[in-house]
């Protein structure tokens, strides 16, 4: 690679403002540190606060060029710029997606866009109208597809390696909200009001990560879901943990076990497909191994950078084998692949975000539907329940 | 240990008699080897076919002294002999269980009985009312449970070194059965003939494990089950797979994944349990290791033999830490509480059998019952059902 | 397998006489254990103690039948009865192998011997004529060499699958002698007695565990090692570490770290071999499982009873795959061995001991020398001295 | 963290300026994205290539605004600029390095300089001499040092946690030659070259991190060294492995194997030290982990973000507990500590580098010496030669 083809396409690095993320989030160090990583984008303006004058000194706290007092006046400033922000990222509460995502389309910005995408199902199908009406790229954050052997793994099943699909199996098992009583977590932070985080903590929080990368690796959504919605910490208001059984169209079957509140579990995801031919194995405390099983041959562990990998693993690790690559490298993934779907739009190839190659708007919208099926199930008792897919009414 | 307990009280070792486990059969080798393993036993008696003739041979060609031509020449003979067996091992298809235990019992012969105990809850409660009744010892083969580790875990919560239970999970993912047809299945041996391994192939061979271990582990069962029993290969008969969530009286939640079909996996038990104050984790192909997460301090790798053991965990383990223990060791141990339950009894002490020390009558029928309640749900559409409590109506 | 070749052969199962192995000893379980296990062998006779009393009540104490008062007297009554013992397995001191040994070959017995063979040279290369002289089978109890993946990876290399050998490396890094002090270390037993254990405790110990399973393994030794020996603990009068350079006669080299000091460490014995296509990596605290690294294709995980393995693995291997088999199992595949030799040697075929199935004489008596090389290298500061190879003066 | 230290004390972020690391060079996207991630860094200068045109146009490929034709255009240039560089990082072959670190330092440039420092002792020597004399911060980049659980057992060793030291392995066994020829690998790049690599291949390009990491960690460094310095694969003029044994002037012993030409190994950095009172095991291919054994407790698994650290350890971790960090993120912690020893010189503050922090001067220094001792003793067949301690002529 002779040079950074999102530059020679541009001229330039693209442009990234952020509206979330303030100094004292986890998640606004990662989005900005993966967006600068790879040297596709520069951050050029911010929203660091709801409280406006906050919001201004912490852009000036950490280096950030334009720091603005809210959402609508980065919006309305930006838009006015000869050097505009080409790209919004937006990780506030997950009740203001919706407007945030509309208003940034509406203004011709392409979106990074954490999970869950919305609370309501409506408001998912209607971002999803936007994106299309818009003709703009949406990367939705779920950033384990980002990692190379999470794609290495959707392209063996892609090219048919494991056979037909017989079982799949994912758990999202941290701890972290183990000890915190319920007086303790309502102070903690938004992801525990419900009028923020939505219809379900446990769900909309961590379930839409495991949904999504089953679904991203393995090419197929359940056809139909049965959930145990249960809170595991007493004296609590929120639910902590889901059980969750799935059937697929060919046949196949699932699991979830999802929860925050597995005392002493540190991170916890991990997905295990199984087809006709072989399984791989993934977990994302290890995420540059890929366990592969063959039916008739030993057990492979296939490294990130090594040996026998699909161009698709290849393409999104850029340091030799052995060195290992993090969660800021998945999520620098996702912001590389978003940088080459603007550049290619601009330059009027198929956008790439048609291919299902990172996660796109409609991915984020089944997540929403994912919630929306656990939640039914739940309140009929754990009775089965269906998923409608992508395609039943876009 | 200067001595060998079981010895030093019988003046001798036990004599064993085994019905089942052929030369060609994997268990065979199994129960024989764990019984020599610790020189508590020897072998004297034996039916190892259902075909007399061969039965005779086996016994000649493997070297045990007196080869029965079937079961009930076993017990009319031995019964008559001034050495007579005291143990009869019992490892035929499952729904044989029920009359050779039976009549062992009858006979006055304590038992060692292969899980599932039986095909039939009714059947299952009369065995436990049959040794309550003859006052003999009896063991269920639930080898998982002879694992130091397991004995350590066990130790741990039975002291509150986890508080409350709050979660539970299992799974028990095989693959040797990915690739075979039914019909191939069917002349493979007696396990793929219903009516010989009972109402569910996958529940009745391997589910009972899972529900077994999980319920001695942790020391209580969950009081309400919903189960999905499913296929996973086509063009077969038998089921192969079962998912399963459980709900516990004090809130505590549970899941299964159950399967033979799992194209790749080798052997795949596992167990991990969460309490408020920590966790466990154990998996079968790496016993001689327990992983002990907890809320407020490092995650520690427990070894066999190794710093930090309650005595259950010791006294179970005969070689020094490294020194890897498997599966016949594990068995062993069953015979060896067996062993003293036995010497315990005969002098009088209270039989340990009640303590639970290691798989009762009463576990092998709560065995019978999670198959039972797991096919009750299935047939309703994954509904919830209850599973009696042991105590219930025995 | 439909009857036991050895009983078929003879028509019974072989007697086995111990000397050493009391009821506190580790080895002696393991040993006798190891010969039931696989129902090849019944226990006889014993001497289990340097006290003729004690010798004689703790036979009775474990159920061995013919109890005698010292090591002459088994002799002398064994040689002279109809159903005499067909093997001794003599677990002593280290300094008394050489007696024994020697006397059992005289009386026509059969050997399995406890590692270091001897304390010295000479006295081992008498014992290699010895066994041809009198055309006895012996196995050292060199037991790693008997676990599947061992004879696995030994397979693998015999057939050029790695290619030529370039680098071998073997640690030994155990931990129960770092916190004894020399007056414990003492007290503790004769694996402290210099005059017992011969002229190095950690090479006697398990550096010669660690040169046998380097040279079973890759079919070729050294040439050249230089070795430094230390005693890491203060105030102790033992050597308790030794690091080691080697050098082969094509060039490879090699390196062995071997200590029973290191705080903390439970067994630790592992070895990795590299050759010009690829390399082997083993660990006994996993001792199922081999890794094979390729040049050009994924890194494989090898299962004990899986997929891809040589005959020579499978053989030695008797319960399926996934089920963990121990260091007893890998014991009692060394009597197996020395089982099947016996009869073969007994119907006229050629003995299995000169195919270097299992630890012969040879491999005993390089052993010694192995221990002998790098004492004269320490002695000159770490100089690279030779080790003559195994025919160069027998 | 409510602001960036580093900005906050600027009023902007620091500028970096690189010399080497073209666009088709591993380490050219690490360090700038390392230097990147954390946004304590803008990249504004480069040269890329020795090819003055190249140079110029790669930086405008991959958007970095003063793109020179040569280092010495760039020194001349950016020492006349209002906004010139604060820092100089340095990665191009080691014989260059000794010039330009030299002329850094007198221009008042701080500086990121590559392992090995230089190819000699008395040129690393004089460097060490310049930094003190221009009182500039200089920042070696043995990047295994900058992970956090690295950070954890300095921190833990310096506490006394593992009491005196008595062991200290190192491996680096990687694979990446072990099947290229001789002219295959001069055409490779330069560190084929021996001029341009130095005396050693396999010791500058990767003995001198195994020496670093060790006595980072342990903060001692052996007293004296035995060497084997080979060629694995044959028709190669350069070296591709050595074995090394050490003695600490405590007692202690250390070891180390290094080589490039393991065939199918990955990355296999490895440290682990042994002290009275346990041990800390450590991989870089699992970097966020810590293994720690205790001679009384059960081993620990420390995680990185996770329970019982050190401050040194969880100040340069900076996402939550289970998500991984990988090689960038070590290395973007070294141009932190660097950023941050840069910021308290400016204030006045004692100057980090002088408190062991990060890698300084002088540990590059005695990597420097590492080499030229390991050389002196293959030259003499092996003997044992000493190491002068950093103080002795500095």
């Amino acid at each position: 690679m002779l040079h950074n083809p999102v530059i020679a396409s541009q001229g330039r690095k693209l442009r990234l403002a952020v509206i979330g993320g303030g100094p004292s989030s986890f998640i606004g160090t990662v989005h900005r540190g993966a967006a600068l990583l790879e040297e596709h984008y520069e951050v050029v303006a911010s929203v660091l606060s709801s409280d406006p004058i906050k919001s201004v000194q912490y852009a000036k706290d950490i280096g950030i060029p334009r720091g603005y007092a809210s959402a609508e006046a980065l919006f309305e400033t930006e838009v006015t710029l000869k050097d505009k922000a080409d790209v919004i990222a937006i990780m506030t509460p997950n009740n203001s997606h919706f407007d945030l995502v509309n208003r940034a389309l509406e203004l011709g910005f392409h979106v990074m866009c954490e999970k869950p995408l919305t609370n309501k199902v409506d408001e998912a199908l209607s971002l999803v109208n936007a994106v299309r009406k818009h003709q703009r790229e949406c990367c939705i954050a779920f950033a384990y597809s980002g990692y190379p052997m999470i794609r290495q793994a959707q392209a063996m099943i892609q090219a048919g390696e494991l056979g037909e699909i017989r079982m799949v199996q994912s758990e999202y098992v941290q701890g972290h909200l183990a000890a915190l009583t319920q007086g303790e977590l309502e102070q903690s932070n938004w992801h525990m009001k419900p009028d923020m985080v939505g219809p379900s903590l446990i769900l909309g929080d961590i379930g839409t990560h495991c949904y999504h990368l089953a679904a991203f690796v393995v090419g197929r959504e359940p056809s139909e879901i049965c959930a145990d919605i249960a809170t595991l910490v007493p004296d609590r208001a929120a639910d902590d943990y889901t059980g969750i059984l799935m059937r697929y169209a060919n046949g196949a079957r699932g699991s979830f076990v999802i929860t925050q509140s597995a005392a002493g579990a540190d991170h916890g995801l991990y997905l295990r497909v199984f087809g006709e031919k072989g399984g791989i194995e993934w977990h994302q405390e290890q995420p540059n191994q890929l366990i592969v099983r063959w039916l008739d041959e030993p057990t492979q562990v296939l490294q990130k950078g090594g040996k026998g990998l699909h161009e698709a693993a290849k393409k999104v690790s850029r340091i030799a084998v052995g060195h290992p690559e993090g969660y800021r490298e998945a999520f620098a993934n996702l912001y590389t692949d978003l940088a080459e779907a603007i550049v290619d739009r601009e330059n009027g190839k198929q956008p790439r975000s048609q291919k299902r190659v990172f996660p796109t708007i409609e991915e984020g919208a089944q997540g929403v539907r994912f919630v929306d099926a656990a939640l039914r199930s739940h309140q009929q008792n754990g009775s089965w329940v269906a998923i409608p897919a992508a395609q039943d009414d876009l």
